[in-house]
């Protein structure tokens, strides 16, 4: 059975551990040491050739309010089972650090920090999951988002996912990241209302259900909708529903918009075909032709091949869950911490697979722009205390593969994380989601054709400067010694 | 940009047409007619032979509180462009109406009604997107908990999934259904205080990175919390990780509850025989073996069949997103209508598909249960009017293959569908999520083993009454006829 507490917070929306290890810190007097955590994922989703970065203002807002509520802490006292003292410590704390973030509707791509957090180690350390829970969601919609519209071009695409979202969050942050990426508007109403995005829609089968006819039902719609869609596929599409339409925008003429009519079920292709004729015969050759029905980039391509009439898109589903990769693999882990001397040093993850060793040390990341074509060259993730612009002639190399390499010349170099929160207070208003969705376009003109295809795309490079790999395979070398050290004291044993 | 509304209400939650349609029904004096809508899905999802029901207590509690609230009669007024009178209207608008529904961890199957609402038209219509965002996504995550419970027997699965949730709603209401359909407990510390769960969990890379030691680390974890699992592959799993966990166990004897060690990473069916053994070397042969890394029921039976050394498993991203089918495709259809006489009428949706065919008119669902062996025979869906216990011998046959039949003896019939609102008003209360999930437990003791197993089980027989088929016969010939007379008439015009 559910509570009912008046003073829910989402301070509590995290994993215990991540309490647990708050306790540890606090108990050992380390929780105030200075820590660098980057989030960043490894893996491109949907095969994809870059992400669209959403979630910035979810977070902003989470971390501007974070507190333990009274009932959290007695919560977390009474069942949980904390001792006292650390209760009383609880209450105190919110967010003092400071956050760097990539803006909303940023191109984003694989192992570079798309937020970097510098803060007393317990508060960076109890963010951890509500900050992965926001990004890997809105930054797996926009992406998604991005991708259909890149196939959809000028056409409209409208979200109407909300009934098959993963619950209410997911359905009202999930369509604002899918605008963010490039879509036109949404169904859900308070969507709309929350984040002042465009709303469409305009009646389903059980409108024509309730009046028992095509007919009566769309005149009725008419009599008080001057802007007319009308649902053709509730009886019959062909014999029934788009001639019933043509009649009443026939027998209506100037009282109403007719925009056009929407095809939800059977052979799109076919049904896209015939309506049109229909239309363009009844002398409604600007009607539009809406269709909705599990679409998403694959379909969509697949429908134009067949040559189907199509204005308008309707996407749920396939959107709202990001049906064929439901999950965003973002990380964030710890990169350095201050000792005991308050002295930074950097720290590391090591793995039996390469890529998910991580990067150690205090970093930022840029973005390398031809001057000459106004092209993105790759980004450049370095130490803090190096600056790339300051450099003629800019060696790029795999982070992997150290082999592969290239010099850059006559470039821009454009550091893409902006300070959003300075000693807990949030220093970054954010703009319009329209807006976002401007720079996310702007965004991906600096981008070539062949990071952009939906299939098969191009890698795009993200380097590591030269000290940055030095740094790397420094730590990586400390902690073989370390293993080592304890291998020869248990052999010694 | 996010507006910040202090009365942000759910009734807004919903699709622009479904607003569109209130307002048609309004404006023409036809909303308050009595309305019969049935939700329910056609397909079981992941393959299963049968899906365990969640959402019944989040539906309630957004009809206990459905209203719009100013700033969303504002919003419609203001920015979608609704007239006045609509909105004085929208104002007082409650749900009123009756609702039927099967019982949190009551196994449902395919085209078979969950939830039945009986409403004025208008409230009917207005609640559709809702209620459809909270069962599909329930239903789902305690559908496929209950796979990975059934591979996981006696041993204990713990939910790990919050980071890769898709938005916060998904973490807590996912959390929940996962331990509806079998799950032992949660990361999630907010979901365990809204909902009373079990809450589980330790400590993370990041504690390890903090002190730059496994030992240091496990040994500053000790100080504080009495039960310990450590986290032993940040640096090297076998040489370092559990030899120091095995070195703190001993160092700390009885002063620590030594639990076990967790692997994150690396080859599990490997890593797991290696760490039992060292673990039983060291004289810790009750120690136990957690581990997490992308896990499901696939991945589990395949360890299993290596002989991997598992006693907890931890399941995040493929339990909280439902990662191989992430939505379930539940509708709610109109069945049945008052006209203008007050009588009611019945209303189908007709599809070139025979699935998608509605089956029309105020029904009920029966489970069919053997007296002699107590396992249930099928689902019987019949006219709200007929009663199947009465029976001696009940005819059961296929909707769709009517020749698949059989005659069932010595049964009862037990109605799936509780009465949880009357007239607005919540009648039911929800028991707790313990409670629902040994429910589940005692539901899935009914039925054979064939409709159970994770690979091509068997279909489990969900079957109408004849006098439901022979209504759903006619309503299909009477909307043919319709259709007839509109190709007749439009040829003769």
């Amino acid at each position: 059975m559910k509570s009912i507490y008046s003073d829910d917070s989402l301070a509590l929306h995290t994993d215990l551990y991540q309490i647990n290890m708050a306790e540890t810190y606090w108990a050992d007097g380390i929780h105030n040491r200075k820590a660098i955590f980057e989030l960043y994922f490894r893996k491109l989703p949907f095969g994809n050739g870059y992400a669209v970065f959403a979630g910035l203002e979810r977070m902003l807002e989470y971390l501007r309010n974070f507190k333990f509520s009274e009932s959290d802490l007695a919560y977390l006292q009474q069942e949980v089972g904390y001792k006292e003292d650390f209760i009383n410590y609880l209450r105190d704390i919110r967010f003092t650090g400071d956050m760097y973030s990539m803006l909303e509707g940023e191109l984003v791509f694989g192992n570079e920090p798309i937020v970097r957090i510098e803060a007393p180690l317990v508060e960076a350390q109890l963010i951890e999951t509500a900050l992965l829970n926001i990004v890997n969601y809105q930054t797996l919609i926009a992406t998604k988002a991005s991708r259909i519209k890149h196939v959809a071009g000028e056409e409209t695409v409208m979200e109407f996912g909300t009934r098959r979202a993963q619950e209410m969050d997911a359905a009202i942050w999930g369509t604002r990241a899918a605008i963010i990426g490039g879509f036109d508007s949404t169904s859900n109403v308070r969507a709309g209302k929350l984040f002042d995005l465009p709303v469409a829609g305009t009646h389903a089968h059980s409108l024509v259900q309730s009046y028992r006819s095509d007919y009566e039902a769309f005149h009725a719609y008419a009599r008080r909708h001057k802007d007319c869609v009308f649902l053709v596929d509730t009886y019959d599409t062909l014999k029934s529903g788009v001639p019933m339409a043509i009649k009443v925008a026939k027998e209506l003429g100037d009282k109403i918009n007719f925009i056009g009519v929407r095809l939800d079920s059977g052979d799109i292709a076919f049904l896209s075909k015939e309506a049109r004729r229909m239309l363009d015969e009844a002398g409604f050759p600007e009607a539009k032709i809406v269709v909705s029905n599990d679409l998403d980039e694959y379909t969509m391509l697949n429908l134009r091949a067949q040559n189907a009439r199509v204005d308008l898109w309707g996407i749920g589903t396939k959107i709202i869950t990001a049906y064929d990769q439901p999950a965003l693999g973002a990380v964030y882990k710890i990169v350095s911490i201050e000792d005991e001397n308050g002295v930074m040093q950097d720290t590391i993850k090591i793995s039996a697979n390469a890529e998910k060793v991580t990067t150690p040390g205090h970093k930022k990341v840029y973005r390398i722009i031809d001057r000459e074509n106004g092209k993105a060259e790759g980004d450049y993730i370095c130490m803090h205390d190096e600056d790339p612009s300051s450099e003629e002639r800019l060696k790029m190399f795999h982070p992997v593969h150290t082999f592969i390499s290239k010099f850059v010349t006559n470039f821009e170099a454009k550091n893409l994380h902006e300070k959003v929160i300075a000693n807990g207070e949030v220093v970054y208003e954010s703009p319009t989601v329209e807006e976002m969705k401007q720079y996310a376009f702007a965004n991906l003109d600096q981008l070539w054709d062949e990071y952009k295809r939906s299939l098969n795309p191009e890698a795009y490079p993200v380097d590591l400067s030269q000290k940055c790999w030095d740094n790397k395979m420094r730590n990586i070398e400390e902690v073989k010694e370390m293993v080592q050290r304890t291998v020869d004291e248990i052999e010694g044993a």
